[in-house]
């Protein structure tokens, strides 16, 4: 099928993907004076007495903003709000289709992080839960620093939905190869992706990472780093490594590529120790094809693609992650919770094989086990 | 029926009345990669390169946006964003059900008009219009004058969709009484709906209207005056005239009450011209009960109320308004989109009564000819 003339034809002929649903029945002049004035009148005054109460007496409990300002959507890059839109309607389709969330699409004119900052807390008001999405680091860590403490549950998806998926694929891939947490990391892109798995495979307890940009290892003795890369040395190349990505790769056993397709080499491949896993998620072109990357030696390939086995893929995550969230009114979400959304996903697949280390985004059994471990956690 | 008990009981069962609906089927892999990755990228990309797909390749041309941030509530006052979101929902499940409109409420946590301001223009690149709601006066007239060229249509519904439908029984009240357009009209509150409903009455051929507030009529001699009740001198108050209310209601023919419960006497009533017409519209409790009005010799009386005889209500307006903005595609709301929807409206009553000079809300008819008319406008 060709994905592209398909999606082009469907989302014209149906305009989008999403709309408004109604749960109250309005047939005549008292149901409307119960949906509407005057009735509506005490159960504002009711909610306006107990802020709590919009829980209980409006939608927002099941209510989530995907909001996002289109500067780095898919592989696409900055594409703007309305470019954007696309992909945020498909998610409030699986958020809905997958866990019953009720989520709202906000493409926003705005990529200034603090005017960001601003329009997400004025809309807490609405929402039981935000989902950022596709907005470009460093803004998106400094975003999500500053609204840490807003009373309802932050999840910036291309971090943390990513870092999930990733963890998860991991867990099974390391039970193949017989690598474990001492196994040498080498994470590929230093964006949001990039940098919020670093962090999650250092919570999980891997020690050994290493990030490269596109200028190579990100060490302590170059001067060109972000304020973001500066911070990921606190839980990355804890030797103090220098070097380009060549460098990087060889001796090491893990490769989670989140960064450009193609620049990944057999010869890297190779320079490997033994068994290596290979994540080349890049979209659409991985850092290294999968046959390319397994007549070079790799044990186990991911991609974040379907057409490949094992397919890394956010939609394994932020479904279940919301609904757990959304079930268990939590103020925020914690590395405990991203742990135990990792290994519930990992624990689907109970006898991995080299080609089937993670279940797929359609598997009816993901939001069950992701969403009872966030809450359990 | 206890349309309070009942609303807080229904309310609490559905948790609210609107949720998201899916237009797309999502069955396999294949559904998948078409509604999101990687189809979803043609989509996006298509959208990126020209903007003004958006409003054919996503839900964009039917949605529209509720923005209030709950200083001004039904005539509940400032109850807050939480208190409004009951109001909001009510209006999103009124515009799909009766217009077919997909609105989404966004009650906000910021009553500060420049943010206002902003915020509304950040989420446009997500919607074909703003319905701004139940924001307190000075600071909605500063809002939607901010607002005035953002290229979709913005229309606060308590000044413009009051002022549509007082218009519009107005119209009808006149062919009963035979006043016309050379009455003089008194209109009574200086807020949202009272400064809008006197400026469409003037911009429909009233000259001689006169405003008052709690401190009496609206004239230049007064200093306390704000800024936009100073503006209104310019369509009120020609003549220079001081005094009370009960000044102003001497020799009037048209009471129009967007104010405050009881503050209209039955010989205030009385000192008007023959078979006055009066809307004393103030919710819950009218400036004057309709059976007081009519004893001291009102010839048409009309409310807010669905429990007594012509019932004013925005309801009457806003769908048809927006169905008729998204299917026009028009960049903003113009007088004669307002005047025109007026005269849709009554013209559905073709014989007018003293206790029948409006249609219903649920009048499957008004939203058709009120679209219509908006779009040939």
């Amino acid at each position: 099928m060709d994905y592209n003339a398909e999606a082009l034809k469907l989302h014209s002929m149906q305009r989008g993907k999403i709309e408004i649903g109604t749960k109250f029945v309005v047939n005549n002049e008292d149901d409307l004076a119960v949906a509407y004035t005057p009735g509506v009148a005490a159960v504002s005054m009711a909610i306006a007495n107990d802020t709590s109460k919009s829980f209980e007496m409006t939608n927002r409990a099941n209510q989530v903003a995907i909001v996002s300002d289109g500067s780095a959507v898919l592989g696409l890059g900055d594409i703007g709000p309305e470019g954007a839109m696309p992909v945020m309607e498909g998610k409030a389709l699986l958020f809905k289709k997958l866990a019953g969330v009720d989520a709202f699409p906000l493409c926003i004119g705005t990529k200034d992080p603090e005017e960001i900052t601003n329009f997400v807390k004025n809309i807490v008001p609405s929402f039981a839960g935000i989902n950022l999405e596709d907005i470009a680091a460093p803004g998106c860590f400094y975003i999500e620093e500053q609204l840490a403490n807003i009373g309802i549950p932050v999840f910036h998806d291309d971090q943390h939905g990513t870092a999930i998926v990733t963890l998860a694929g991991l867990i099974n891939a390391l039970k193949i190869t017989g690598k474990n947490t001492e196994s040498r990391v080498v994470v590929s892109g230093a964006g949001a992706g990039g940098i919020a798995s670093a962090k999650l495979l250092y919570d999980y307890g891997f020690k050994n990472i290493v990030l490269i940009d596109s200028q190579g290892i990100v060490s302590p003795n170059r001067s060109d780093l972000n304020s973001v890369k500066q911070k990921a040395l606190e839980f990355t190349n804890q030797q103090g490594l220098d070097g380009t990505s060549a460098d990087a790769m060889k001796g090491s056993d893990i490769f989670i590529g989140l960064s450009l397709g193609g620049i990944v080499s057999q010869e890297m491949v190779s320079s490997m120790n033994k068994d290596p896993i290979i994540f080349a998620m890049a979209n659409p072109t991985p850092e290294i094809m999968p046959h390319e990357a397994l007549e070079a030696g790799a044990k186990v390939v991911g991609t974040g693609r379907s057409d490949f086995p094992n397919q890394i893929n956010n939609s394994l995550a932020f479904p279940g992650i919301f609904r757990g969230l959304l079930d268990a009114k939590a103020p925020a979400v914690t590395t405990s919770m991203k742990i135990a959304a990792s290994e519930a996903i990992a624990s689907l697949i109970t006898e991995p094989k080299e080609d089937l280390i993670i279940p797929s985004t359609l598997d009816e059994r993901v939001v069950p086990v992701v969403s009872a471990a966030v809450k359990s956690a």
